[in-house]
């Protein structure tokens, strides 16, 4: 038996400085069950994905307050650094497959507004590892800027080629209503926007926002009854050693290659039936490795792979239609959820002008840190 | 079909200075290893449970800190407060029930030395209400104060019953191995020991410590090759409204009475059929309503339960043979697992001088603050 989503709810990404996590909570969940066509009542358990609402909101029982909330007995808080909104996604779909639950809110929130530039760098530096790492000054842009030069010494990927990640994600951000940073940019504003780890540019990173996004999943028997579904039919977790400097590749990510792998063989399909695919976009870079790694293209070609224009949305395998974290801006915990509303929007052929055609199978990934793991999940129409 | 545990491991708990949260997972995991006489290259999957690593150690990405450690790809990090490690088991559960995992490694771990008493009463405060209650001033130990009085005003509880209560678990703690507190206390002591919150005084209160408890999980179809396991048969999850001044009974658990309830259906028992029990007492208050919303009493004669010896190793329904959270002290998420690993050593008759008289079947509670949220798991031979 499988999972399926059968409806989304979303706020907007922004800096909601007017709203708590109560309220993004409740604004996405309400959306997500109109959509579902689904009552409150029928909903039997929630899963609230969340990284920093302990360190930065006060609140550590995350799913005691969407219980409260929502009215919800069965309600179960998951982390796991960025890939938290995909690992929900993941024990939902345990849970309804093992029966312990009928239809499920699956909830991934972040309010990282609360907590200024430093602070939130500081924040994202605890997904790394905290003894050789962060404590010794590194942050994930000083790393993934090794990750980079290096990819750069070894494959010839080029400055032109990451530049074109962000130019990509920038465009069909655009068109995507959560979308924080909705706005075309050039090669010119990229070298123009401040240096932050060499050779990383302001405009080669995911901002921190906040936003929440919610899907409403339930069997894929149950979710026949629904006209507007997307069916989970693979997925597999990876991980990798969470130094960087201990990794005998800086320049692979070997938890997404395990992940794919996983999941493509669960789907029982291929690379290339990627219809389209949501990856994991935190600095440019991570998007041309995470390319590579699931097998669009052959180790090294990543940056190539975004050149020659296959990752556009007109392109061989669209990569990030949605925006992904550069356009769309990155709640930790809500970039998972929202992958997957963009693989139903564009399954469901609902995603506006930025609808890539006749998509069959769609695929998303996130990385938590540096890459120590990674989820990968496939959907199918 | 079910899940069982098949072995279990566990650092003592105490004030651990000397280890870091790698040193203790690496510690218990290796020994739920040999316990269950299982290689690690069996183990498929691991839930680690944890509330504030990310707030005190500097590490939000846990699971993946696990998955470096271990070699395991599929790691997941699990929330929700104090009763973290409970949710962890059923998470398993539904991993191993769905057919995702088929031996997993459930890890509860919490490191809480490294905050000084007053920084620990602000962290716990988490688990409450944030903007109703921890922001006005509320602790934990405030509100269960005044849950203490409204049960003595209107149900007849008194001291001595809230004594006797602290007494048993300290002499149960003194018979096992993991309990930081294992030495006798009287009457005397406890009145000495200082006021926190009337009427609540320090020792009716569990001490935060450190420590890590894991257990090995599989189906109960493939327990069956191992001699020694325990089968899960039923458990609950509840929810009560997360502030308190809102609830219309503060002298009752709503959380756990759900819990309960969902838990007896599932295993076709009643609460006359438990054996014994390991009852989340992180106040003594919080023991004597636990045994009422379970219904080994009437409510508000779990007071009267107490003084009657029932409760007692020899009574009619041992409660925390264990210690309990304080003769073990609370390790947060640790104390879920504990009380499996309780379970487990009772109902295999290898509990030594705290042996329960020929067990059938265990029940074990834990709740999240002043009980928001409560899980129960009913285990059997």
């Amino acid at each position: 038996m499988n999972a399926s989503v059968i409806g989304f709810g979303s706020t907007k990404f922004r800096e909601h400085w007017e709203l708590g996590i109560k309220d993004m909570i409740r604004e996405a969940s309400k959306n997500a069950l109109k959509s579902a066509n689904v009552e409150l009542k029928y909903i039997d358990s929630v899963f609230v994905a969340n990284c920093f609402s302990s360190l930065i909101n006060g609140q550590n029982n995350l799913n005691a307050v969407c219980s409260d909330m929502l009215g919800i007995d069965n309600s179960f808080s998951v982390g796991g650094g960025d890939s938290s909104g995909s690992y929900a996604i993941l024990q939902a779909a345990n849970a309804i497959v093992s029966g312990a639950s009928k239809i499920a809110l699956v909830i991934g929130v972040e309010k990282m507004s609360d907590l200024g530039t430093n602070d939130a760098i500081e924040a994202v530096s605890q997904f790394i590892d905290h003894e050789n790492e962060a404590d010794n000054g590194a942050t994930l842009a000083s790393l993934f800027a090794m990750i980079t030069n290096k990819h750069m010494e070894e494959h010839g990927t080029t400055d032109k080629q990451l530049d074109m990640v962000s130019i990509k994600n920038h465009a069909n951000a655009v068109e995507n209503d959560i979308a924080q940073f909705r706005f075309n940019i050039t090669r010119d504003d990229i070298i123009k926007s401040p240096m932050i780890s060499t050779p990383l540019r302001v405009l080669h990173s995911a901002a921190y926002g906040d936003g929440c996004c919610a899907v409403v999943m339930c069997s894929s028997e149950e979710a026949k009854k629904h006209p507007i579904k997307i069916d989970l039919i693979g997925y597999g977790v990876g991980y990798d050693l969470l130094a960087v400097h201990e990794r005998e590749d800086i320049t692979n990510f070997n938890a997404v290659k395990t992940a794919a792998k996983k999941a493509f063989e669960k789907a029982k399909i291929k690379p290339e039936a990627i219809s389209f695919a949501e990856l994991h976009d935190a600095f440019s870079i991570s998007e041309i490795i995470s390319i590579e790694a699931i097998g669009f293209a052959k180790k090294g070609m990543g940056g190539k792979f975004i050149e020659e224009g296959k990752a556009n949305l007109n392109g061989k395998t669209p990569i990030n239609p949605s925006g992904g974290l550069k356009g769309c801006g990155h709640p930790l915990a809500a970039t998972g959820i929202r992958q997957a509303i963009e693989a139903f929007c564009q399954l469901n052929n609902s995603a506006g002008n930025r609808q890539v055609k006749n998509p069959k199978y769609a695929l998303t990934e996130t990385i938590s840190g540096t890459g120590a793991t990674a989820v990968v999940i496939i959907f199918s129409k």
